[in-house]
């Protein structure tokens, strides 16, 4: 079976054939701006189309397709917005059949984290209760319940990123809001504290990882800091839903052992002891887990279909 | 069908004999202390007796008993503790065939507010994703996510009344931690701020409701405040599993209107917009909310067994 896969970024997209066992057969990826919606999806089916003739085949020749969209979406592919995109809201379905030449119906959607969840359920041999935590940019979740996707009321479950961690000295977060985990445990929030620590305007995330592992006591201590607002918004999800496992990944999970500590720190302090046990890992997936995610999404939706 | 529904509780203990549909026939209400447990499930086993009794019956007419526990009870009987009762792990299930002379396979256990929650689902008409929460000398929680029961890894979801709503002005709370829902938001919170803002020592939650509806405005500003840490907690919740409704039950739920206007607020300033429309009402489940909760406990415990 060969499966197409689409992680549709807000900077960047990824593409990949790949196999109903999660193997990458051929990949793509390449920066493009969102600000033109069918252009972004011509984009997206360019990059798809060149993965499969690299293999000698066509679209056509793909049993299903999954895609990612940065945002929420409902199953149906109806995209509802998109902040880190700049999207409102809009048919991603018949675009993307448009853009694919292809029958809708192959066609499969669904928000970037949840496809992560899901990919962890099918490729990483996870079950039960479990959150999965993007620390990128930004912080996107989602919740795994009783062995399901939870997607609650408005397609919109998972937003652990604005859980509020911080209320005295509470950072302006994206969403309007301040404190939230977001504002105070992304990649972007990291820069901010590593700037304010003195490390230096330029010092990103990763900068400041290097700077950590080097014996940087200022750039450790910015970890540290990061860790214990994971650790808060984890500590409320583990007294709410008690989940077994949370799997950490995005660009920042690669600097997770530098905030475990503080995060289950924080865990043991701010969670009953019954849910403090939660276990905070890399995911197993490792950097395709994404692009896993979309052809999970896709696999799901052919079995659903049959 | 008969079931017998037995809720234990912490200070008192109720039994009723109902219907399936969730009719009582018969109840019974007792303060029965917790000290010594077998004692106390002699009690239960009694009351019940009498229950059975009022209506011409046996113990050995009704088709199942459920119970619910006042604390940690997994599926099988097993209490893993009760902070409230002040008991550690036995075997709920075995002392209470005992007490009983029942067959223990007629026997279905659960955490009370779980129970709550089940109740919910089977005679108050809810499904799909929502939040039960008890405000009462404590603050205790249930999740349903995608129409069941939400357990969690260790059988402790719903501990709602841990989450952290204060880090400033933090009050300690039973649980050992500080800042916890229930440690600014139970009956007994309410008590102690009615104390604080000069309302004197001998004013509970249910005298400090009567004190709002006469016009008190210390006594409105009370629910006012415990209104903001309810929302706090309910938006965490939003936030993560965009539950469509927040059921409130417990004795202070009589008082939910005086604090509605500062939950509804607090919602909407801390949770993302797609999950801000919680609905946040009374249980339609009335003051017998518990016994209809240890008889679905028991519907769907002979149910599975079929």
């Amino acid at each position: 079976m060969l499966i197409g896969a689409i992680d549709a970024g807000g900077t960047k997209v990824l593409t990949a054939v790949m196999t109903e066992t999660g193997k990458v057969l051929a990949k793509r990826r390449l920066p493009v701006s969102t600000e033109d919606v069918p252009a972004y999806f011509g984009c997206c089916a360019e990059m798809l189309s060149m993965c499969a003739c690299d293999l000698g085949y066509v679209l056509g020749d793909l049993d299903g397709i999954g895609m990612n969209i940065p945002g929420m979406v409902t199953p149906h592919g109806c995209v509802l917005g998109s902040p880190s995109a700049g999207w409102q809201s809009f048919d991603a379905r018949s675009l993307l059949a448009v853009a694919l030449e292809s029958n809708p119906e192959k066609l499969y959607f669904e928000n970037d984290i949840n496809a992560c969840a899901l990919a962890e359920l099918r490729f990483g041999g996870a079950d039960g209760n479990f959150i999965w935590l993007t620390i990128s940019t930004g912080n996107g979740g989602a919740v795994v319940a009783n062995g399901n996707l939870l997607r609650g009321a408005n397609n919109c479950a998972g937003e652990i990123g604005h859980i509020k961690v911080e209320r005295q000295d509470a950072y302006p977060c994206g969403c309007g809001g301040s404190g939230c985990l977001e504002a105070h445990a992304s990649g972007v929030a990291i820069a901010r504290r590593a700037a304010e620590a003195g490390l230096g305007h330029d010092t990103d995330a990763r900068r400041c990882e290097e700077l950590a592992r080097d014996g940087n006591a200022v750039a450790q201590a910015v970890f540290a800091e990061t860790g214990i607002y994971i650790g808060r918004a984890l500590a409320s999800a583990a007294n709410l839903i008690n989940p077994e496992y949370a799997f950490i990944g995005g660009g920042v999970a690669a600097a997770l052992d530098l905030m475990l500590p503080a995060i289950e720190d924080t865990l043991k302090n701010e969670a009953v002891p019954q849910c403090a046990d939660l276990k905070v890992m890399r995911t197993r997936l490792g950097y395709d887990a994404a692009l896993l995610g979309a052809a999970a999404v896709c696999l799901n939706g052919l079995e659903k279909a049959k």
